[in-house]
């Protein structure tokens, strides 16, 4: 294949390899339990684009690029860097390639960085390679092997610790930021692959004497865990508002391609008509081209009989009652968020949740549009305010993650606010797992067809009219933002400390039944540590 | 004494005590060499105003702070929050009794938090107790024993690392970046006197048992070194654009309120007209109160007679030929900074210095305008290409500090550009040092007569006349507007590992050879520790 030989050539000239499979974000550990969700979860699914749709989009798309870079080149207002990472055998090389095919390659070059600095570079401070080769106002510069590698490579390989590596995170923050203030445009391109088709492509390339030495790095499963702390931390530490990451699923060149493009040409254009002003928006997030999201990809086929609910649900809620009066707990505290479509049953699972616990020790606070007080307030601070004591349970039917759900979808906050606001969303939450707070995190999903049966009968059963508004039916015409938006968040703001579930919620006591479960072994787990 | 009084209130419930001496930004380290610069030195210094003056000056003040208050909370467009910090004794108490003084304190509230949180806040994450107490929009909130508490303490205490310390910083700078994006206004203040002072002052307080402790503490030694790389740390990380530290010099308690009033007001003031706008900007790193700077009080009377002169030059010429040859040099590398008023000869400086040299190992850079192509990238980038090999030197004639200077003073660049340069060059400069770099920066002072001097002898002197242009004069009538900007440069960018060595250059000859004994002896040291 025409793409796994360009791989193969950038291979061969050893570039970005102390990246390997550090931040290998979208992979599941396999060690885990699979509900337990890890950052850009979704770049683990088939994304793909056909030929024919592939064809018809190219011809706009290459004039955009061509036209946004003779502008560029024409005003001189800015450079733009274009970072290339992610997972060797994702096809950077090939991805280049494409670029170079589809732009004006005389203000375009690029600037690829072995793992091991030349003699010349040696007698320098690390930074002034990249420092020598930044593109002046008007070019374009693609960036291989950029100054990720380092960093992460000596946290994987035990060189650096937690503080070690946050220390150098915050390092690239301040370069990053500098460059954009000094009117630089920032892509960061992460290209992952399923671990499956990752071992697969790479595989197909062992033959290759140089490559011995990765491939036996690449089995050492110990590595491989730290790779994905290593990617979780660098996204959620790098993923600025001025220079998010943007993940480009590769498993089909095609859709890479058009991914990639097209999130280039857009962002470019997009900082062409604001001038020279100090961005504070950032590219978007998603590119104009579509994308299977975790969320989109819940199977909602789960049921449970009602004698099996019946059993579980005494059996869950005992446990969970259990676990809150363990003497362990009163160092601990819990936070339960609750966030899915309308009308998928946050209400009833919460009820049968909280059902187990001792009325003294937990609080459920609903979450409607802030008060007026509230709105005086930066928008984390109502939230702050309700953070349970030690021993203590607090449970939240919306929260926090509204910013970027309803604030962001119905214009309520620019889109420089919800763009920062996973960033904040991802530090407040480890502000609170770090000391001790047990996150749960809920995503209810019902299909469109449940939601339109269960409103209709909210209208028609009197003592459920209540719960059904203009603005539910309002908001149900904005289905497909709302999925788009809660794909990215739990892309987003999946961590390792404070991951989402997600409910398959079709079936009511399917999903109240799994909710307690994970409490339960969230619970568990969390207090076991503490032993 | 009233301010006394009210300092030992303050000390009595205890608050922010955990600062101790921690930052004590503006004192000598008294084991070190005194040219050895540190950070905010020219608090150190007495910075005095008259009762007349201050009383002159107070009703426009107390005017334009309660106006400021009133359209705030008339238009409730942003919160404000003030941190106080700084030196034990220094009279943050007494400055916060004079705020309650001069605003309305409907709209004004103190949040003082003790290094030992209460049982309430002990049962949830650090940051509650900062979060709950948050201003609304329209209110003036004063913060004594704020977030930097902890962190600092620990650090000094041995508790945690560099780090772990620069790690917490960094938290510290996204909370306060999301409260600025959040439309807080945040005014961080630091309060400090000289090292003599301080102790008098607190000796003071010796008789109350409370204190023992303490007092045990801050006669060691070794914490002093500690608080004041704390400090030194604190200052570069978390001075940030959007929330720079102001230092108010305290020894006079008039000095240190107006100063603190007119920045408070003026900075409320200015974020008033900006409106909503999210700050780039940053409030002015100098209040409208005259300083005496580090660089005013340089004093200019040593010379050196010419036969000292003549011998010494040989015996230090001889010193550096021998330090650049050593092997421990090969993997190590020079750079010499020269600032200075016009005509207090930068250009003879070096010429001593480099005669000694090698000329295959350093390089002499005058540095002008920027060229096109050097004018189409960041402002650091012609610095970045030109720092040298490992084995050899660069001499910078004018530097990247010019943008602090003349691109400052001349509205080259815009005064957030300028503001964020302070913090960025500090971090360049470490990115150097800690890379084995050794920096040396050079500031040769002269005074405005014997400037007036050597420009005439210019232009009456044939061979010299190439050397004095229009632009000189123009400068020169900006005297008082340099003088201020090298007091700001010197004040934030001398840092432990970079510090800038003041040269008295009325006699060019003791200058000249101040110059090579410093390099020698910074030389001297760094391969020392090399060994």
């Amino acid at each position: 294949m025409d793409c796994e030989l360009e791989e193969l050539e950038f291979l061969r000239k050893r570039c970005s390899f102390s990246l390997r499979q550090a931040l290998s974000l979208g992979q599941n550990d396999p060690a885990k339990n699979k509900s337990v969700g890890t950052m850009f979860q979704s770049a683990d699914l088939p994304q793909n684009i056909s030929k024919e749709d592939f064809e018809a989009r190219l011809p706009a798309l290459r004039e955009e690029l061509l036209d946004a870079q003779h502008k560029l080149q024409e005003n001189k207002d800015f450079a733009v860097v274009i970072v290339m990472a992610g997972l060797d055998g994702a096809g950077k090389g090939a991805a280049i390639s494409r670029l170079y095919e589809w732009m004006d390659t005389r203000y375009l070059f690029c600037n690829a960085y072995p793992e091991k600095r030349s003699e010349e570079e040696k007698l320098r401070p690390r930074m002034w390679r990249y420092w020598r080769d930044l593109p002046a106002r008007g070019e374009v510069s693609v960036v291989l092997g950029s100054w990720y590698q380092k960093p992460l490579g000596n946290y994987v390989y035990g060189k650096t610790d937690d503080d070690g590596l946050e220390r150098q995170l915050s390092a690239i923050n301040r370069f990053e930021r500098m460059l954009t203030h000094e009117n630089v445009l920032l892509l960061k391109f992460w290209f992952t692959l399923p671990t499956d088709e990752q071992k697969k492509r790479l595989d197909g390339l062992k033959g290759f004497k140089s490559h011995r030495h990765y491939f036996q790095e690449w089995t050492n499963l110990d590595n491989h865990r730290k790779a994905q702390l290593a990617g979780e931390k660098a996204a959620i530490h790098t993923s600025t508002g001025y220079a998010p990451w943007v993940v480009i699923p590769s498993q089909d060149p095609e859709y890479r391609d058009l991914a990639m493009g097209e999130t280039i040409a857009d962002a470019i254009t997009r900082k062409l008509e604001d001038g020279k002003s100090i961005p504070n928006s950032a590219p978007a997030v998603v590119s104009g081209i579509s994308k299977t999201s975790a969320v989109d990809a819940i199977d909602l086929s789960a049921t449970l009989s009602k004698d099996d609910y019946k059993q579980q649900l005494e059996h869950w809620q005992d446990r969970v009652a259990q676990l809150m009066d363990k003497k362990r707990f009163q160092k601990r505290s819990l936070v339960c968020v609750f966030q899915g479509n309308d009308a998928a049953g946050k209400g009833g699972a919460i009820r049968r949740l909280t059902r187990s616990m001792d009325p003294r020790t937990y609080k459920v606070y609903p979450i409607a549009a802030p008060s007026e007080e509230e709105n005086l307030h930066p928008y984390l601070w109502r939230f702050w305010r309700r953070i349970p004591k030690k021993g203590h349970a607090a449970i939240f039917d919306r929260s926090w993650y509204e910013r970027i759900l309803v604030e962001r979808i119905e214009g309520f906050c620019s889109e420089s606010d919800w763009l920062r606001a996973y960033n904040e969303i991802n530090f407040f939450e480890s502000d609170l797992t770090n000391e001790g707070v047990i996150l749960c995190k809920f995503w209810l999903a019902i299909s469109e067809e449940e939601q339109l049966r269960r409103f209709k009968a909210r209208e028609e059963t009197a003592y459920k009219n209540y719960k059904i508004t203009e603005e539910d039916w309002r908001n149900r015409l904005k289905w497909q933002e709302y999925s788009i938006a809660a794909g990215d968040m739990v892309d987003r703001t999946s961590t390792r400390n404070a991951p989402w579930t997600l409910v398959a919620s079709e079936d009511k006591r399917y999903a109240r039944i799994k909710v307690l479960k994970t409490v339960c072994q969230t619970l568990e787990k969390a207090l076991d540590k503490g032993k």
